[in-house]
This record gives structure tokens, C-alpha cells and sequence, in this order.
């Protein structure tokens, strides 16, 4: 199957063909599972449904968060871990940033991803068996943690990887405490519900540019101006050990962090088994395996 | 009167002379008209000893503001006004980020920083006439707003300008409305009360460098986490038009902002006429007229 195929036949999100940025509506539910059997409420859902997000006050008991916690530490000294491609280091200082494809070469994240408390709650959302479509831990430090701009992880996963539709989500838990100031996750609630299609291509091999500093698939200043204005910014505070999940397609960014907490995370993304990755949609080559899985094996 | 003369006899808050930062109690009151008449109550000025600053939720009636919001916009556009030694640039887009001495140099400015409203409440606080040491007006673009590190506002006007004591004041007018996203004021609460002296020394002309990017008299990062911890972080958020009072000698920062909201704001400095600036106690050159007035004329 060629690029040029794929685009013409099945290609409902085009992105980075253009020289200028358009918003179509979303195609595609947001919520699958309705009526689903699970922790998650038909409330809860509907909450997810309408802003894209739903926040878990407590995930992780006082016990794993500190295992968890342990384990990043180790990882971040780790000399081995510092040298594989899965490592992400800043382009400064050379501190370790990510570490990513963690719940396939780490014991202890693998756990976590498998849990059935996130499992369980993304089957119904998505409404159906999910896999893990890329896995990572982050290290944001105090004092020196650079923003993140505004961006739809689907329009990267889509064009870079060949995610067909938006039906994925991503759980981040908080291994420090989330506060106002220390450079949180912002959301623009609603925003899943468009889609922000990007001027410009895709570099060859962008990945590794753009997971530390980001270039393509990055919207404009007057469309992601004229989203805040009607979508509002949510900031998303929130303590350590807990979690929050969210669609795939919103809008998100942080700030940078001078204070001197620094945030790190798990993220998780999850894709419905219906909605595994083809050939990519934007450049020729897929992205390497550590960000972008193949393995299609159910989790939990 | 030469430097060393005066740092043997006079300066009581000796810094950048070191190789490390050291922290010691500030000798000097904080509020010195208690019981005076004005619009500040001896709570409100409690409040400003204990923390270290005063919020005032609507300075500007909606005419001052949008009076105010058009004189910034159209100074940012001024071809005079932006050759002018006063106005400091953004090192890499070339666009305005303060205009300085704005009460001596545009009427509309002039007017709000003599107001009594504002004037008033410094006497009270300073329990004396004061003078104004330092005037601008300020723009944090959206989208690329720099973060503003760890500082305190005395230990540079002490070090640089010969400010004796923090017997002085900062009045921060929101031109827009302070999110916790938008790169706010964050003020530690108390911090105030102890004086960081500052490893280092002061490169010649300093200022033209400091403006656009902060070297000298920056506290450590133990120091600042110890400060952290004790005292707290916070973000002062509020609507356009409302205003802060802070100490000469808070520890403060903002984060940059990736969100498309700008922050403006008028900063007036109050100093009481009986601290008025003597030679620099750092470099022996003193900082130009428009960053340190020696016009001593009380304000009102």
C-alpha cells in the first residue's frame, strides 16, 4: 500500500498538506461504552465526552506511588537507560526528559499499565479491548522545565504514525504534585470536538527533533486564539497519585516551571483494538517502535 | 565618596561580594505608619507586614483602563518611543517588553502614578512622603512570554542603584486579566523578611544585559527550594484594572506563557524620600536616570 492510496481512500483527518490551517468537526464519537460495566459512570463518561477529560483524584495508593517514584529515580541515573534510543535527554543540559516504551522494558510500569483501575476504565471509553499504543515516563524539573505548546497528540499519531481515527486517549499519572505554578497540563475543554488540521509537512524523521522541541503539526496563533476564546483554558491541578485521562484529539500545552517542584508523570495511550496504526498518512517512513507499537496484544 | 568607604560604613545588606549565597534576617520594619489615616486599615497593613504584599481588587475604574490600555498599545507602536534608551526590546523578536520612567515622560501615566488613591497607600506603608524610584510599563506577549526568574527587587536596587534600606514599595497596575496561565506575579509570602545576599559581582553596566535576561544577583536553587518549602508560593491572579503592593524586598518570578493571552501591567516604584538612593553599593557606576530617578520629589 503506497502514501498516495492511503490518502485518497481513507484518509478522514488530512493534515499537513496545506499551506494554511483549517478546522473541520470531528467525525468520530468520543465516548464508545456507553451503558459499559466499570468503574467509570455514565456520568463520568458524559463529563469526558463533553470536555474531553475526566481528572482521578487518587490512582495510585501512598505504596505505589512511591514504587513508582523509586523506579524514575533509578531510571534517570541509570547509565544503560541514558544511552538506549528510548531516551529522550534535553538538548541543553542532558538531563533525561522521557523515557519512553516503558511498559514493555520496565517491570514496574508494565504493572501499572496492565492495571485493570486504568484498563477497565479506557475499554469504556473507547468501547472495546484497548492496546498500548506508546508508553513513556516524563521528568519536567523544577527550575528549568521548558512549555510545551499547543497541540492534538491524534494530528502527530495520525499523520506520523497512522492512527485512522480519534479513538484513543492517553492517562497521565502524577508521580509529584500538580500546582498552578510548576508548568501543569492546560486543556481546552471542548476542543476534542474539532480538528485542527496543520499547515506544512513532515520532516523526515521529525520524531527526533520534535520530542524535544516541536515544529510540525503545530496549529496557528489565530486558530488556537479563537479556540481559547471558545473553549477556555483548563489548568490541571491536582496531587501526586492521581491521574488524569484524556481524548486524544485535545488541544493541550503546558507552561514552562522556575519554581522549584519539578513534575514528572506516566503516560499511557491507549488505543481501541478497531483502530490499530497503518501506514503513516504524512511521511513515507513509520516512526521507530519504542514510540509507535505494533504489538496490537490487548492490555490488561 | 568612594565605594569602599561606603560599604564599610553604611551598608547594612552587603551582597555580591561573596562566592555563596547567605540569608539573614532583614533588620529594617516593613510597615512603618501603623495607626496613620488613609484608605489602608491597620489590617490591611497586617496583612502587607505578614506577607509581604497587598492585593487591590479594582484600582482603575473600566475609563482609567481602557485609557491606560490605549496609551500602552500606542506607545508599543511608537517608531520614537521604541529607538528610545527607555524602551527595552525582546532580544529575539525586536518587539517592546517595558518602556521606563513613564511618569516623567507621558502624561497619561504621569497622572496614575501621582494618583492618591495609589500615593496615599504608600505613605502609609512607608510612613513618610514618597518619591518614585522607578516607572514602566510592561508587555508579556502571548503565545511567547518569557518566565522572569527568582529575584528580589532590593537587593538589586541596593547593589546597583544605592538604595540604603526596603523601605520602598512596588505597585503592580494589571493592564490585563491574571490567570494562573498567563504567566502571573508568584510572590513567596514572607520571604520578605530575610535578605538573601546574592554570590558574585555586578558586570559593568549590567542593566543593559539584566532587562532582557537575568545574571547578577540571582539567589541559588538550595536557597530558593528552602525558601520554597517554608514559605509557599503564591499566584496572584486577578481582573485587568485591579493591582498588587509588594515589598522592595519579596522573592518573586513569573513563568513564561504559552497561552495567547498577554500580561500588561504598569510598575511603580515608591521609595520613602527619607531612603533616597546614595552611591551604588556594587559597581561604581550608578544605573542610568530613566531605571533610577535622583529626582526626589514626593509623588501626589
Amino acid at each position: 500500500m503506497n502514501t498516495a492510496i492511503h490518502t485518497e481512500t481513507k484518509d478522514h483527518y488530512p493534515t499537513r498538506n496545506n499551506d494554511h490551517t483549517t478546522v473541520t468537526k470531528r467525525r468520530d464519537p468520543v465516548v464508545y461504552g456507553w451503558d459499559s460495566e466499570g468503574p467509570l459512570s455514565n456520568s463520568d463518561l458524559q463529563t469526558f465526552d463533553d470536555t474531553g477529560y475526566l481528572s482521578i483524584e487518587q490512582l495510585l495508593s501512598p505504596e505505589e506511588l512511591q514504587e513508582c517514584r523509586e523506579e524514575l529515580e533509578r531510571l534517570a541515573q541509570d547509565p544503560a537507560s541514558k544511552n538506549d534510543e528510548a531516551t529522550i535527554t534535553e538538548a541543553e543540559s542532558n538531563e533525561v526528559r522521557s523515557v519512553f516504551n516503558v511498559h514493555r522494558t520496565n517491570e514496574v510500569f508494565k504493572k501499572i499499565a496492565n492495571d485493570p483501575r486504568i484498563v477497565r476504565r479506557l475499554e469504556q471509553i473507547l468501547g472495546s479491548e484497548v492496546y498500548i499504543h506508546q508508553s513513556r515516563i516524563n521528568y519536567k524539573p523544577g527550575f528549568v522545565g521548558k512549555d510545551f505548546w499547543w497541540h492534538s497528540d491524534f494530528e502527530s499519531w495520525h499523520a506520523e504514525d497512522g492512527m485512522p481515527a480519534p479513538r484513543a486517549a492517553s492517562v497521565s499519572i502524577s508521580l509529584t504534585d500538580n500546582y498552578s505554578f510548576n508548568g501543569p497540563l492546560m486543556i481546552m475543554p471542548g476542543s476534542h470536538k474539532e480538528y485542527i488540521s496543520c499547515a506544512g509537512g513532515t520532516p523526515e524523521e521529525n520524531y527526533k527533533q520534535s520530542l524535544v522541541m516541536q515544529g510540525a503539526g503545530v496549529p496557528d496563533k489565530d486558530t488556537l486564539t479563537d479556540f481559547a476564546d471558545r473553549h477556555g483554558i483548563d489548568v490541571l491541578e491536582g496531587p501526586a497519585g492521581g491521574a488524569v485521562i484524556f481524548d486524544s484529539n485535545c488541544m493541550h500545552a503546558s507552561n514552562g516551571n522556575v519554581t522549584p517542584y519539578a513534575r514528572s508523570n506516566i503516560f499511557l495511550v491507549y488505543n481501541s483494538v478497531d483502530n490499530a496504526v497503518e501506514e503513516p498518512f504524512g511521511p513515507p517512513k513509520p516512526r521507530p517502535e519504542f514510540i509507535r507499537s505494533t504489538d496490537f496484544t490487548p492490555a490488561g
